[in-house]
Order: structure tokens, then C-alpha cells, then sequence
């Protein structure tokens, strides 16, 4: 754990992560335990589907972008979410594309009920190597206060 | 593929499907690969979590969401997903849970562009055995129209 607290990080900051780079096995993989059309398995069918070819799901989308929330450099010290708005996958994602992540904070604010914690509501950009966004959203996760900064929360 | 058509769907209708059994092993392996946080894949480590132990990981339960809009009974012959809204998950999902799917007919109409299809907008509601809702959310979704329908249309 540890990482930026809520007093380490203003509205405006940048933070980046990746690429992760997709597979054809994990496409396949993922779709057969989550997402099982036959177009997200079979290569042949994905072939004759509207994308031409195997893409990612939408979930497996979902769960890059949460793999790399928690490979940001520097790490930020979130202790959970509080939910999505606006989350939009508007370009497929296709085996071998290398994904990476930006996340902008877009505000900040303390918690009215709790002193050890503070609020921030995140812009989240998932891009390929060509920097087609494949996954956006807005964001309000929690992040932890600096310990020192309890005393006086 | 198949399923029902947009002709065959009222504003107001409900589908249903589960449940889906979540085991220890799945929480832990889906937390291994993307969500590789230590109070989500150490049973000791999450003993100690605000939660008090093990619970699934945000897109596992949106996983779960997707695996069951496939299971739903009628199927809906859905061609694809144009974003989700208010993506809230208000309750942790726990070892042994079973996850039920409610889906409603929030809204429907045939698309502008495309004589072959129409926009649904749904509300997903996922409960555990307790009915308590663990995840719920607003989506848009493309659906086929029926083959007849396309000469009209």
C-alpha cells in the first residue's frame, strides 16, 4: 500500500500507467469465463463480426484499466471506489494493441464523516498505441489522508 | 446468437438470470490478474480490511453482470453496448454469494442510422441472496431488429 495521500495530490495532476499489452489468449480466455458469444471466442467467427476480428470485452476492458490504476507511478494510496459516471468504450480493443492509462484529477474534497480519508473525482483515459481512447469514465474513489494530518482533520 | 428483437420488448418489461455462485478461488484469481491489491488476494491481509475479509473485485462483479446478461432467459439478441451510467456498486460481494440479475426496460427506440437495429436503455441491477444490490447502473444497448422489420424500416 502507501503512496500519495489526498494532501500529495491537486487538482489539475496527471498520473500515468502502462502499456499493458493484450493477447489473443486473454481475449479468449476472458470472454469464455465472462463474455461467451461466439464472436469473443472463435476466431473464425470474430472473422465475419462488424470489428473483422477478435476484440477485447467490454469487462476485460474494465479490468486493464483497474490493473494499471494500481501500476501508477508515482503509486496513490486509494482505498476504494465510489462510482462510475459517463463510462464509454468508443473504439474496439484488438489483440496485440497496447493499452495505457491517464487519469486526471478533476476535484478534490475532504470527507465530511470520516478524518483518515478524502474524496477525488477522476478523469480516466484508456488509449492504444495509436492514441484511439478504447475506455473513458469519470470516477469518485476515496484516498487516504496523511497520518499527521488526522491529528488536526 | 437470436434471442428476441427489438419488436419484442416493451418499455417496462423485466428479464432475469442467475444466480451465479462467486467462490473464494474466483475472487482471489480474477484479484491476482487485475487487481492486485493484498486485502483482495491474502485471506489474512483482508481479515484485517474494512471489510473484514475476502471480497470480489469491482470489474469481477462487472464481469459477473456481463456473464449473466448472456445467461438471461428469453435471450435478447443484444449487438453491443454504447456506455453505462451511475455505475454504483453499494454493497462488497462476498465468498459464496449468489448474484441475481434484473434487468428493466427503461426506454426504446429504432436507430437513425441503421434500419437493422435499435437503442434500448436498460437498468442492471445485480442483488446478492440477501437482495441487498451489489452493483447497479443505467446502459444503452444496441439490439437486432427483426429481419421483417428491416424492409419497413
Amino acid at each position: 500500500m502507501g503512496g500519495l495521500c489526498f494532501e500529495d495530490v491537486e487538482v489539475g495532476n496527471r498520473y500515468t500507467a502502462g502499456p499493458h499489452s493484450v493477447t489473443k489468449s486473454e481475449i479468449i480466455r476472458f470472454a469464455q469465463q465472462y463474455d461467451p458469444v461466439l464472436e469473443k471466442i472463435d476466431e473464425e467467427a470474430a472473422a465475419h463480426s462488424i470489428f473483422g476480428g477478435l476484440t477485447a470485452s467490454g469487462p476485460l476492458i474494465f479490468s486493464i484499466y483497474i490493473l494499471l490504476t494500481s501500476q501508477l507511478q508515482p503509486r496513490l494510496h486509494f482505498l476504494g471506489g465510489l462510482g462510475w459516471d459517463e463510462l464509454r468504450m468508443p473504439n474496439p480493443v484488438h489483440p496485440s494493441d497496447e493499452l495505457d492509462l491517464e487519469l486526471i484529477v478533476l476535484e478534490k474534497r475532504e470527507s465530511k464523516s470520516k478524518a483518515d480519508r478524502g474524496i477525488l473525482r477522476l478523469r480516466i483515459i484508456l488509449r492504444n498505441q495509436r492514441r484511439e481512447t478504447v475506455l473513458e469514465c469519470l470516477v469518485a474513489v476515496l484516498i487516504a489522508r496523511r497520518p499527521d494530518a488526522k491529528a488536526s482533520g
